[in-house]
């Protein structure tokens, strides 16, 4: 899951750049990769690229008048298959979390749950949603990944998924930038990744590449 | 300025089909018609229609993570030329407000500042905005037309702006659905009207036209 | 559990009426009353009554340049032993709930979390408050009790605490204003009510000890 | 104003002790000081001492249910005689801003609104509170002060309340914390500063009875 932000360099044009390079890295390593894109470059992406592309956050609303907000149908009919819900750049109340969660199923998004740590992690199980993410703030946007930093969180996540009764797939995020990164997660049971300032670098279609190789290699052992 | 909100009607394909009707009505009356459709459908409105297109809403961010907000830039490369900002459905904090005006002039998009009650809309020219609309929200979506029911509140707003040493559009709306709403309210002074929900009745096309030529008919002959 | 919310007739002289009155009912039927006045009445109350006084919000800060905002050292100075947090009508984002529970515990304060939903209480479980409260906001202030209208979400909400290994406290709230609502409650495995808008009513000090010895008759059969 | 926010310093027990201070600086130079503790310790300060209190925040709202929010009425009757509105670390909407003003005004209480640049305070000018502070937050808690940094800012807000129709106390803030900063701002028109971060230092009741002598001092010759 390549998350775009408000980077410069994933704005626009920009955008369905990076998602192009995604796309061909898919269509090389057979890894699954999905692209979330601005609000406003969903529709632009969806149109250019094959691969999944996810609203960076939702509102939990119906038809009506809200201006200003995000309507899941709109998300859809835009292009997306899901939508990231409460990252740590985002967060809403819990309330609003599981409404949005249940707005996405009802209308055919796929929802993922982003959780700044292990508890709450824990509470997310609950909320039912299809993906979900632990991605500590305090390492976001830093050179110390998570898969470094919480091993044991990526375990302790992976396990409450599967002691639960939903089938959620577990991801972890923050920091990860290279082969190694995605490696030790995917070892420890983790079946995705997040990316996000990492897509800033130069030679990202690269270290897209190596990452993607990682993560077959691995599922390939696994 | 058709606020297009989250409606159904204003949602994706209909989107385009409404923002094509207004896109008619311009070329038929000369009458200036901008459309706000939803984040997700902002650069397909734009490559479809040569009519403005505005923002519902904009967040004050610099590129950088800001997941899930909305990016001034982001917006106008996606064709936007100006963001509707406070709407009343959306609210933010005056420092906000502020900001959001700075960042849109910044990035060359128009500002518009939405107001509940006359001494906000007093308070608001003190910020800048290009357009300043007051919507009184305990009439939007009802029968009951801001130019019926407080037409001295326009008169103030037209005189509060003239007083000021700054150039702004003033502008009105909640409950504007006929002829007589936008003909009262262009003979107070106002030099726009926004719209909501009359663009879900089924002879909008028919509604808008009137009210364009109401439009016209004022500024020809005041 | 009283929540005196910011009715008029549990605001200043009045919350210290209704404390009193509800340490009168816990001495006669030695049923635990916890009171819940709003932050300038904490000391007051507190002063003036034995039995446990909640704050009705706290913010998860530290001593620091919060103007506004209600840190829970100051809470506990003024005389409270606990705090609810993410009351329907003041709900935060989960983060903050579990940083608030985390803030709680380390300067010495209980914690009660309130949840909307049965999925919520499930998740808010793994947030490890000392008090977990189901009470659907759609039930609040109507005559109709949450242990009529959802029996099967308080037995639900007593399983997953006890599947759990946290040892919490299961209450429930929402519409509780009779003898009947909350012998149904106990019965049903719930150790607490909330009560909030029956407290207005006139015959309030013999309603509470009706239901108080609902509850200490329950409490001695099972 | 001496803003207690949450200090350590300033909390329960040390919210009277400073009060105190204050109220015997005031006897001694006969400067009026207000405190405004924090909302649990407004009813203690206001029992202990009898210069007038300030809340740091309310509510625009009426009684009823509204479990954690600040009621006006409840921070009157607990001994205020006034509340700070859209301190920078408490944001508001613009209309909540309007709507706390007036429901301050209804119930008796003076408002003081905070700005944090210089159009913001043009704007809130025409909310018509009783006194409009200008804050800039990048110097609050910084050993410059606005008196130093800001000068013409205070001229500004000054003339802006003298060109409206309104009877506005023109106050400034942030970073005061001499003799200095307080005479500055006086002889720029300001008629009160407000003092935060500084109440932590040590020899702090000697600095105040400076800072009041000199606005003492000021106040005569002009």
């Amino acid at each position: 899951m390549l998350n775009f932000k408000t980077f410069k360099e994933t704005t626009g044009k920009n955008a369905v750049k990076v998602a192009k390079i995604a796309e061909k890295v898919y269509e090389e390593t057979d890894v699954c990769i999905i692209v979330a894109p601005q609000f406003v470059d969903i529709f632009r992406v969806a149109q250019e690229v094959s691969i999944p592309v996810f609203a960076q956050h939702i509102d939990p609303i119906t038809p009506g008048p809200h201006t200003g907000h995000v309507l899941p149908e709109a998300v859809k009919e835009a292009g997306a298959v899901g939508a990231i819900i409460n990252h740590s750049e985002r967060e809403i109340t819990i309330t609003t979390i599981h409404k949005a969660v249940e707005r996405a199923r009802e209308v055919g998004l796929l929802s993922l749950i982003c959780c700044s740590t292990d508890p709450i992690c824990a509470a997310s199980v609950s909320l039912g949603p299809d993906m979900l993410a632990l991605e500590p703030p305090e390492l976001i946007g830093t050179p110390m990944s998570v898969s470094r930093a919480r091993p044991q969180s990526i375990v302790r996540l992976v396990e409450t998924i599967k002691n639960s009764h939903y089938q959620i797939i577990p991801v972890c995020g923050a920091g990860v930038r290279t082969r190694e990164d995605v490696k030790i997660a995917f070892k420890l049971g983790a079946q995705g990744v997040m990316i996000g300032s990492a897509i800033k670098s130069k030679d990202f279609q690269q270290k897209l590449m190596e990452m993607a190789e990682a993560a077959a290699e691995v599922s390939y052992e696994g």
